[in-house]
């Protein structure tokens, strides 16, 4: 399927710059002038491919995106006219899962309708955000370069996710909704929602009340359940899927400010790094019926809130010097001699997943809950490897599935210093430049084809210790955007040829220009001059 | 004059929460509620502080700050009203300069009008800033905590400054209006425009006006006499003097664009970095009688449009290879055996000093002028120093003034990674941390009392090559403020104490939210769990 790319110039760019690189694009020469570039759909029942229409119908409305490079160029000569863009979808299915195929292929004549074709409707938002970063704006005239084009495109990994933790710190609604625009331009498609955390529970419970009353940081600082579904729907118009994490049994000290009963070693200071990666200490009590079933029925109600297939149930940072420390779990062990600490974190578990699997979903994991315990997941559970690079190839050797998520690459708030008053660096600096974001390769020291196959995705990270509303973009983008493209595209042309980020640098340039205008406050990569005088400020 | 100063509470701040300290605070243990904190002068004829009172009467107005840590404290009782503020200044001169008097003294009653009083009214500003500091919201309640409060301040260093670079990135002048803010907010004094670069020229000349038409981005990102104008004008109404940098003779390629003909090794590619620190290289031709010409004519223009007495020269990271190679520079010396580059160097500043006297101003110039060319600068010239901590404790010792500005503690843009493309750190990693920033000492290493006194200023510095509008507020601050505390109030309390990162978190925490209230997007230092949870987020 992957033919030829016809490569895409390092530093002219004369043809189209897209941001992921499809598969496959075959272009001409000539410049097709925009009379109109309305997308229209051949037949239409699904209102998500509705909505993304008019959505897109309004991007390329309003945007009028000339590449950094171009900014002293004349309009060129035309050679045709484009008369509007028309979509073809094999099946109008909503769903939206793991298994959802997004690819497309897209054709724009020299003169006339360009075509989108697509097995799904959310193949078709991808051609879409493909079609609209094809249109350029140069001289007061909107025209496509390098007509006529051809373009297959499809995902190398099917999970492109991006994790947002806003219990650190707290992120306004619009905040989210910006960050899945974001998400979609760069056709990343799973928007990770560590919502909840040892500092805050700003998510509603219908349940549990007290949860969010006592855990949120302020009335104004909640995530309702209107919330959630307004942040579901409007990432599923974008083919983003939601993947909720609650974490436990660590990271759960907000739940002890309305049951503390059910936990342990809450908020011990000063020395809380006995107990805990970071203050405030707290996990939930394994030795309590009362934890167990608090959990499994927190989990059975935003299983249903949450409507994707897969639940993140955490499992990271575990420290079992919190429960040894705990006088109920020594009397409890006291009683139960054939019982231990890590038995009951096994029997923790083993309740949770199965809390998971009654609601038909699958589980998704921190890398610890398989490593550093001796329960073993069911099968089908995805593996969020974090701590090195090396977690990667151990789980898939171990036959589970893998998101490659380690903070050495992926981690997008290290490099900003210790946080705890003193001088020094964070335990995962340096800042990850999109360089280093750029050259790292998931699959890297995994042979085995199965075990390839197995590695299903990759996720940057923004945890929030250091961040909240007032930086979010610059934090993300365009450093996210360069895991979009690798996720996406590969690092590989077809031709083997491996893409650099020397030759990437332009595109990029042109990626965080276009989301900029787009509303997205992404920081720049080099003074301006540099993003005019494409390949003028490079290492000799 | 520093008499004992009561210690801050490290943890509760039961008492009043300052940035950047003041010298002396003397608090009892009342609260105040506010009636009136309108703020009057008794005799007034200045306009510059007259508008400094009506800015600080609509802070005050306006403002509603509640610490984070108070966030569910309910109103305490009050033993006394507050009916409002006066100002006694000793004379109106609106003169601002390096010898301006800072100093004031504040008064804050239990009950009644508070007094402030001033020799300057410049030093009444840093006094308004204080009182708007005390203000206090609780429970729909405005208040001021530990009253009678008697306040004596004045800053340790004359200089403390804040340099932005408008030239590799573009800043639009509602950012620097609004930086200007910030800075009054910390008592910082000094706004370094380092307003041109290789890669622009954003600002208007009259005598030469192609440099901004062919130098400037584009038509609406460059500063006109009037923004220049306004810019001086709003720094002082802050009591912040504006000293231009024109850096010369290198990091000049933006000139080229207009006057190629006074130019050595114009945008050398790909080999830039044989004559350059960064691309595009491009040095004034100090051969030629134009060059030398257009140097101090455009001096001489900029000196009359910048009003502050000192006048930045530049003089950083000049490449005597960009002359070497230059075929006129060769001729040049041919024809010239008594001369080389470096007595061509000597000459072109001593003509470049010459013109800055002529102006009557006080020339400023990076280290390098000093020590890595043959030329004896005019010992009133005020050197900044950046390429480590030594060169401070160096250019005093040659009797030269220096304002602190180490690339190591000061660089704010430090920490993003390389931005050419490569992976890799960037030369000045890591990121500064404010911790990092705090516990720097500009008079490190210096025990001469004589040489001490030459130590004037500290100036942090945000080189703008990975930054633009997007991500501005949060490059400075709130670290810019760890800078403004260390510089205005020294690290030493009064009673010999050295304050700790540890110690002054929480108020940076205050002062970080109180910016973000008016308009400032610095970023967290922490979760917000953590400022509201005070000495709970340490290292044990």
């Amino acid at each position: 399927m992957r033919s030829a790319l016809a490569v895409l110039g390092m530093l002219s760019l004369a043809t189209a710059s897209i941001w992921p690189v499809p598969s496959v694009l075959v272009n001409g020469t000539t410049n097709t002038a925009v009379g109109s570039a309305q997308i229209t759909a051949w037949y239409l029942s699904s209102p998500i491919l509705a909505a993304a229409i008019r959505r897109y119908n309004m991007i390329i409305e309003s945007e009028a995106f000339t590449p950094p490079a171009d900014y002293d160029k004349v309009a060129p000569n035309f050679e045709g006219t484009l008369t509007g863009m028309s979509i073809v979808v094999d099946h109008e299915d909503e769903a939206l899962s793991l298994d959802t195929d997004e690819s497309y292929v897209l054709d724009v004549p020299v003169s006339g309708v360009a075509k989108l074709r697509a097995k799904s409707i959310y193949g078709a938002m991808r051609g879409m955000e493909t079609y609209s970063q094809l249109l350029v704006s140069r001289g007061g005239f909107r025209f496509i370069k390098g007509t006529p084009i051809h373009i297959e495109d499809r995902p190398m990994l099917q999970h492109r996710g991006l994790l947002l933790d806003t219990a650190r710190n707290y992120y306004p609604l619009g905040d989210i909704l910006r960050t899945l625009d974001a998400m979609s331009f760069n056709k990343l498609n799973v928007f990770h929602w560590h919502i909840v955390d040892s500092q805050s529970w700003p998510v509603e419970s219908k349940s549990f009340p007290n949860l969010q009353k006592q855990g949120a940081y302020a009335p104004n600082m909640q995530y309702s359940y209107e919330d959630v579904q307004e942040v579901i729907e409007y990432a599923r118009e974008r083919g983003i899927r939601v993947i909720p994490e609650f974490d436990m049994p660590g990271h759960t000290y907000a739940v002890g400010l309305s049951k503390p009963k059910i936990m342990s070693c809450l908020n011990k200071q000063p020395n809380w790094d006995k107990f805990a990666a970071e203050p405030p200490s707290g996990q939930l009590n394994i030795a309590k019926r009362a934890a167990l079933d608090f959990a499994s029925k927190m989990v059975g109600e935003y299983a249903q809130l949450f409507t994707d297939n897969v639940f993140h149930l955490g499992g990271d940072e575990v420290n079992l010097e919190c429960w040894k420390d705990d006088p109920d779990v020594s009397t409890y062990l006291a009683a139960n001699p054939e019982e231990s600490v890590e038995s009951l974190l096994v029997n923790f578990y083993a309740k949770l997943y199965s809390a998971v699997s009654a609601q038909n979903k699958t589980g998704m994991a921190w890398e610890e809950t398989l490593f550093r315990t001796g329960y073993a997941p069911p099968k089908k559970t995805i593996i969020q490897s974090w701590i090195d690079q090396a977690s990667i190839p151990k789980t898939v050797a171990k036959g589970y599935r893998s998101i490659a998520s380690p903070a050495s690459a992926y981690y997008l708030d290290c490099g900003h210093g210790a946080w705890l008053a003193t001088a020094g660096n964070s335990w995962c600096d340096p800042f990850k430049t999109w360089m280093h974001i750029y050259n790292f390769d998931p699959l890297a020291n995994i042979t085995n084809v199965e075990q390839r196959k197995l590695v299903i995705g990759a996720e940057v990270a923004l945890w929030s210790e250091q961040s909240d509303s007032t930086v979010l973009d610059a934090r993300l983008w365009p450093r996210a955007a360069a895991m979009a493209e690798t996720s996406w595209s590969g690092k590989v042309n077809a031709n083997g040829h491996v893409r650099t980020t020397k030759e990437v640098l332009q595109r990029l340039h042109n990626q965080r220009f276009r989301m900029v205008g787009r509303g997205i406050m992404a920081e720049p990569l080099q003074p301006l001059w540099c993003a005019r005088n494409p390949g003028a400020c490079l290492v000799p």
